[in-house]
Formats: C-alpha cells, structure tokens, sequence
C-alpha cells in the first residue's frame, strides 16, 4: 500500500518536502496545486518533474476538485504549505473524509478557538503540526509525550523567533554593546532574516501564534486577541505607510533600545525576546533579561530555545536549534508524515 | 480493546512507571515479576496493591511461563526493567511471538551486534527504548527522525552521564578551580549520584553504552570491544579491592586533575566526559576541553546534553535535561508505550 501526498502551495518550503520525501517507496504524490494551477494524478506525479509538469498544467486550481480526488485515494495526507487562513479552515471538513494533514502553516492552531476545538476533537483522522513551533526541531512533540504521560506543565519558556533570536543574540551580550540597534535589524534585513516589513517580527505577532499553539497542546485555551503580546516597534513609526520609512526613522529611537540593553547590562544580564506559557495564567509575549549564566544568554546566529519546567523536570528539559528555514522546516514535516506511516502501518 | 503489559524488574523505575501508566483506562498490568515472585493476571491486576499482592504471590519467577501467558493476551508490552544481559537476550523470540519491548535496559542494544541486528530485524513487532540514552529526553526518537527523513549525520557529541556531568561541572568551571577531584567525587557519592564504585562512572563504560547506542541507531556498527574509551581512574587505583579503598586513595590524584583542570583554565576552556559518534571511524568517549562559550560549558547539575550537527543542522539540534532519575525514566518508557499504543490503534 502506498501513501497518497496532496501537496497545496509548493513555494521553497514545499519544494523542499518533496525532495526531501521523493526516495520513500510508498510515497506518492497525487496532487500538487499553486494558486493558479494545479496536478492531479492517479498513481503519483513524477517528483523531478513536478515543476516543469504543474507550469504545464492546463487545469486552474479548484480546492475542492483537489480535495475530492485526495478522498478517493486514500491513505492520503494533505500537506498544507500555504499560511493561508482560508485554507486552514477547510481542516475539518477534510478530516471528516478521512483526510489526514500535515502541515507548518500556523493558522488552524493559533486563530478562531472553535476551530482549533474541531480540529483536535476529530477521532477519525491525523493531524501533525510540528513545524509550526520551531520549524523541525521536537517541540511539540515532546510536548505532547509530557502531557499525555501526566507531567504538570509548569512554565513553558522559549526564543520563538529565528528573527529576534538574531538580533537581540546581536544586539545585547554580556560581551558589552555591540552598536546601535537599527543598525543590528538593517543586517537582519540584509541577510533575508526579517520580513519585507521588520515590524511583522518585531510587532511579536510571530512569536504570540506560537505561544497560543504551545499553550493549547498544553491544554490551556490561549487565545491571540487576549494574549499580554509586547510590541517593540516604537509606538510613533506603527503608522508609516513603508518598511522604508520604518528603517529610515528607526535610528531614531536607537537610544531608547540602548538605554534598556544598558539597564540589562548592569545586572549582568542580556535582552531576550520571549514567548511565556503559564499554566496559572499569565502567559505572555515579551521583551526580557536573562543572567548570562542562563542558557538563553548564550544563544548564537538565529537559533530557537524552548525550555519546558514540569514537575517531572524541575531544571527545564531545553530543545535548541535552528527553528527556520526550508530544509529544517520540511524535516519537521516529513517526520510528521512518517509518524501516520506509522501509525497506517505503512513503515517502522 | 486494551493494552497489556507485563513488567520484569519493578524496582524503583518500574515502579515509577506503575504509578504514572495506572490511570490510563487502556492500560492494564497483566504479569509484574521479581527476581523471586510473579504475579500472572488474566484482565489486569491492581495498581495501586500490586507491591503487596507480588510480596504474598505463592508463584516463583519463571520467565517462560510469564512470556507464555503474555503471549496469550496481546497486543502486549513487556517492559523489561532490568538491566539483565540475560534478559535482554531473550528479546527476539519474545518478538517473534508477537509481544512488543520497551525497555531503558541498556544490554540488548550496547552488546552484542548479532543481537541487535535480530531485533532491528524483525519486521512483526515494535522495540523502543528512548530512555536507554538520556532517559526521557527526546533523543533516540529526534535521531531517528533525522536519520529515516535522510539528513547526514555529521557528528553526534554529547555528555551521557548524570554522574560524570555532575562531577566535570562542580570541578572545571570558567569561573576557576572549585577545589579537589576528590572532594567533588565524594560529595557526588554522598549524594548518591554515583554508583557504588565510583569507579564504575570514572571507567566510562555506562557512557560508551549509550555512545554504541547511537552510533547503531544512527547505522553505524559500533562495538563496546573496539570503541576507544578513556577510563580516567587512575591507573593505579584500578585494581584495588574495594570502592573504600578507592576514595582514601583518590586525593593522591588531585594533581594529576588540577593539572588537566588548569591546562583548560589557561585556554578560558572547561573540561568535560564527553561520548562522540562520528560516521567518519572516530567515534570515542573521552575527556575534552571546551570554550567557555560552548553549550557544554554552561552545563549546570547533573544534566545530560546532545548536539546533533547534521547536513540540515549545521549549527547542531541540542536537547539537554536530566538524563537520570526515575520520574524521567519512567516518562520516557511510558512516552514509548504510548508510541505503541498509537501504531496499534488505541490511542490517538
């Protein structure tokens, strides 16, 4: 038996996976749709030609074909490469057909509630979001092992962000002050490390959906309107029409950020950017100090840090590593499709 | 339709992993057995007097019988708790009848390579054992993972022993000299951290176990009788009679580490016992020197940690926590047999 992929948004990530999945035997790929166009085939499309094949597609991209074809050649998972809302909210329905899904788009877990509720209290079919929470390295799945086996959650602590990971790693070390902050995000810029707009990580926005979906597979309802989510893009350059003008005034406020990195410094201590699960309810998104003998003092490059204090772990069981990028994303993804390999009996 | 599990060995851990999996309705304890007693129970017996109904068992240990009455009542666990070579061996034919292992016994995938090859071999039922490295910390399963999705390993470093991070964090820090090597082994084993023989952690042979391990996992045939392991007991004290001989003679020693302790200080580096699986043929367990900055370096108690670097990880996935103790033993058995019991349909 073989294991039908329909993949939907083939962008970097989704060209990744399936280079990645390409040698597995049983896999397949069934269906693979961009906006415009889309793939479907029988037996499996040819993943060195997938490309060339979907330029050439005369069929325009219709979901709803896709998912009906997907439902006739099961197993099947679809793998949801999109970060698209709309998309996401189709989860339940393709569930209900028997769908499994796998995906690192963070919609469907850290938005509406109600959908996250259907999502998880379907009983038919799986549902693997790994790369949501620090691309491929075993967040939430460690998470789930914890939870599942009756560890109380204490705190849940962690660098969400390869971003702002880069730059306050940069900007605040107990090595002294490193320059000028505006200068620390135009490098992050230059290095492709932000969004077009930088505000869209520093606004914490990020940071907040991974601390909903953390907190939920913890079993507590966050939710993204009445999470604490600290906003470090100074409140006067939140109007400016252009990332241009954004980073043209930013210098601006150099002082004000130097001031705080000075105030770490004197405590011996460095600036994080933090996402904080609590099960007592006070969980939160936010700019903080850590001492340098703290493990999230010491992170380098852009790498990702959670710390997970349960009662089983008093000293927090720490997973670190680079929580971004196409190649550790698509690991994320492919160990998640292995997992209902597994689980279908389709592998060991 | 439940789980079964029949338990050998239920000492501290395996008690442990009693309490923790008696709430799950699925679960049911069908034979626990001692060196000297049994207990065989037909639907399951209780979780909360089975130490009292083991110590009044009439029935002597026979392992034979205890595999026969398993065998009769899958799908069934057999959690071998013991750290038994014996035991361990038995593994294949248990297997070939259809009963799955979890086990955080060491021997059966550290000893002899034809046993471990008989048990990856087989294609019937399901072996894990997470917590034979690192105890409940998700490390054989992320190796696993990474090796199944393709990625390189390019090396494997980590520090595998509670007892020897215990004692290399208390004595080398960047902070300076904290005092005698001595001094630091006795007050670990008058925490009981150690075994005890000290000698039994200086030797590294624990640490070379979990080192073979995964190399193995990782598709390396690693050998505990080729594998270079740096035993740092003293040459002289190695064959001294008893364990209190030992530790009166150590001091003489203190020396012979504050020069190997200073040599690091003097390059701002610490040292560590560290295990390395390389895929290149210099896997080795061994004393090393680490910068200040290094991950290692900041180690704190008697914490376990691991650095995958691999092709997708070129800055290496650290996991780190504790890596002994029974609670996280226990929760890495049981995060096993939910594993199990997911693949066979009775949990989600």
């Amino acid at each position: 038996m073989s294991l039908n992929l329909a993949i939907i948004g083939p962008g970097l990530v989704g060209s990744e996976f399936i280079s990645q999945v390409a040698k597995t035997p049983y896999i397949k790929l069934i269906a693979i749709a961009n906006s415009t166009r889309m793939l479907l085939h029988q037996t499996g499309t040819s993943a060195t030609t997938w490309k060339a094949d979907l330029t050439a597609s005369q069929t325009a991209t219709d979901l709803k074909a896709l998912i009906d074809h997907a439902a006739a050649r099961q197993p099947c998972v679809v793998v949801d490469c999109t970060s698209s809302e709309a998309v996401a909210t189709s989860y339940p329905e393709w569930l209900d057909k028997g769908l499994h899904v796998v995906t690192p788009n963070k919609k469907a877990f850290s938005g509406d509630l109600g959908l996250w509720k259907k999502i998880t209290e379907n009983k038919k079919s799986l549902v693997y979001h790994e790369s949501t929470v620090g691309a491929g390295l075993p967040i939430l799945s460690t998470l789930k092992d914890l939870v599942e086996t009756g560890d109380e959650i204490v705190r849940i602590e962690g660098i969400f962000s390869g971003t702002l990971s880069y730059i306050f790693n940069n900007f605040s070390s107990t090595a002294g002050s490193s320059g000028q902050f505006s200068k620390t995000v135009t490098v992050a810029k230059e290095l492709g490390y932000t969004e077009p707009d930088p505000r869209d990580d520093l606004n914490g926005m990020d940071v907040a959906r991974k601390v909903v979906i953390l907190g939920r597979v913890a079993g507590i309802d966050l939710d993204l309107s009445t999470l604490p989510v600290e906003n470090i893009v100074p409140e006067a350059l939140r109007g400016v029409p252009t990332a241009d003008e954004f980073m043209s005034k930013l210098p601006t406020f150099d002082d004000h950020f130097e001031q705080l990195n000075q105030a770490a410094l004197k405590e011996n201590s460095v600036l994080r950017y933090v996402g904080l699960v609590d099960p007592n309810g006070n969980s939160s998104v936010k700019l903080m100090k850590y001492p340098a003998s703290h493990p999230f003092a010491s992170l380098k490059g852009s790498d990702n840090i959670i710390a997970f204090t349960t009662k089983r772990f008093p000293n927090p069981l720490i997973v670190q590593g680079a929580g971004a990028g196409a190649a550790v994303t698509a690991f994320g993804m492919f160990a998640d499709v292995l997992k209902i390999a597994r689980i279908l009996g389709l592998a060991k």
